[in-house]
């Protein structure tokens, strides 16, 4: 950790990652430093989609918005999981209104072997963690940064499927059909995300959390092979901060998750606190789980159901969140209701 | 029901439906008249994709194409369920390669309104009822025939959204937004549905399953709201054949489904046997749940996936069949082996 860096004021979110008792549960939104805030779409409209996230000054700025905002407990630095690929040397596009493309995506072994763990590689990433230290100074200790990276399976599916799939059918199927090397480009990219995550924390990042948002398409027995012992990886080989889980449409994998070490698992709206807890046992903490669509609804009924969630889920070992990244559309006042409703909830009755 | 129909050769889904003793589980595919098969692509270049739907002699072949060429033990008439929507009197384009689309979605109460339970709705749809009838000739009593319908949300969430969607959050903020207008839409929907359901029995329907291809994406709370009354009313109201109930993604209300009366509950591949029949209880069948991309492994790896499928559901009380609508880039050969491995299994050992 640089010495440098400003004491932090607010560590509620560090408090309750640490299973400690905690005054009320911390609360961040996925995608909180994104199109829903107008002042972003104001930079969206001037950069492109990689200078933001490749140039330090914009990713901070960026970063920071949300926190000046809107209020919550943490900042998430921004960037994209696919900047982990194109530290492998792969072509991404990221063009507005459609998402990630990827020119030559892997569809035959000898395409998966040229990709390779080369210690070049994470320096290709050195601008995250700049941005990260820079992000650290400019929070100035008010709340903690989070960093993040792609799961493995995630970045998989990208990587051979080629752009954004309901079924992620070709990259299952080059799973299926070419096994040894789905096993080479699993292990490529978590030795990769590995060095990345550490290299976060060591640039600034006080919690680090793994999106793996394609595990919703596995079947228990495809989990077990294609996602955990990756996300076991870099679980265990994570140093100096903890790790977050967030594995979307897994609920049938919470109990293994929860066996990974990681101080957290993030759960989506379709999994109960109930069922969550009852999961993974009563030592780890829970983040999420609010419908994003939900903060569509009035504001009185976004409160409500805040409050409905902030009592299935209890005050310790939670962190208040959505199921999924915040929806472009939302009104920032309807953000703002689910934030402050956390801060000012005083427990369950 | 017709006395005039051929009497019945393969009654093995009745009979597993009915909850008796079965030699092995019946087996059908979900879309398994679809794209995958050559013959059906020739007629899908032939016609637009509604005038096979409402040609009874184009759907009778297409239903009939899998039962010659892959041989499951059920046939399911060649429709879609936005027709429900059309009988609504809702424009509904569909285009090869884009999905469904309607030009004009509801997005107002006053559109909400203007859409009616009418007594000449169900006549609209007669061409469906003489598919049924022409279809039930045509096979012969080689195999049951399968009758189905939309679930009323997921009816909602293409009326309102206008085109598929990953969140459905137009549908979701519009339910949120006008909670009368959509109870409204549920309630017509839910009405017609009934109608046309016991009108496809009527016309030759052995069988008839609902799809709530969009109710994976309600929390459960949601879930009780808009979807399981609309569901409920459904099976209870259909008379002379058995109810298959197929929410896709919605494991977290397995429970609250198997309550319904249903006689059978479709389940996906994220969904283990086990799970699933602790939370249905012992009464009720199972029908699911083989993932649709593991028919693009190798033929033996189908195979053995298949095999694994059958041991961890067992013999009684269980249908196979994928756990969502067969892709259209399966080689055939492969959607037989799965078809042949469950005809050919002798059992748990």
């Amino acid at each position: 950790m640089n010495p440098a860096f400003p004491s932090l004021q607010n560590d509620l979110l560090l408090r309750t990652l640490a299973g400690q008792t905690v005054e009320r549960p911390p609360v961040w939104m996925m995608r909180q430093a994104g199109r829903y805030l107008p002042d972003y779409r104001a930079l969206q409209a001037q950069y492109p989609f990689f200078t933001r996230v490749q140039t330090p000054e914009l990713a901070t700025q960026i970063t920071v918005m949300p926190i000046d905002q809107i209020g919550p407990d943490a900042a998430i630095i921004f960037s994209d999981i696919l900047v982990v690929l194109q530290a492998l040397g792969v072509e991404v596009l990221m063009e507005t209104g459609s998402g990630p493309s990827i020119p030559q995506p892997v569809r035959s072994a000898a395409a998966a072997k040229a990709i390779q763990s080369r210690p070049e590689n994470i320096a290709k990433l050195s601008y995250v963690m700049e941005a990260l230290t820079m992000t650290r100074m400019a929070l100035n200790g008010r709340v903690p940064l989070i960093g993040f990276a792609g799961a493995p399976w995630t970045l998989f599916c990208y990587l051979i499927e080629g752009k954004g799939s309901k079924t992620f059918d070709t990259a299952k199927a080059f799973a299926f059909q070419e096994p040894e090397s789905a096993q080479h480009l699993l292990s490529v990219i978590t030795d990769l995300t590995i060095d990345y995550l550490n290299a976060q924390i060591q640039a600034g990042a006080q919690v680090v959390q793994v999106f793996d948002s394609w595990a919703g398409l596995l079947s228990p027995a495809q989990f077990e092979q294609w996602a955990l012992p990756y996300l076991q990886a870099i679980v265990s080989n994570i140093q100096g901060a903890p790790v977050i889980l967030f594995a979307k449409g897994s609920w049938y994998a919470l109990s293994e998750m929860a066996q990974t070490g990681a101080a957290a698992l993030g759960i989506d709206w379709t999994t109960s606190a109930a069922f969550a807890r009852a999961a993974v046992g009563s030592f780890i903490c829970l983040q999420g789980n609010f419908d994003p669509a939900n903060l569509l609804a009035p504001i009185p009924e976004v409160i409500l159901a805040t409050r409905e969630m902030l009592d299935s889920f209890g005050n310790d070992l939670y962190i208040a969140n959505l199921g999924h990244g915040i929806l472009p559309n939302v009104p920032p006042d309807h953000a703002r209701a689910f934030v402050d409703t956390v801060k000012a909830w005083e427990g369950v009755v």
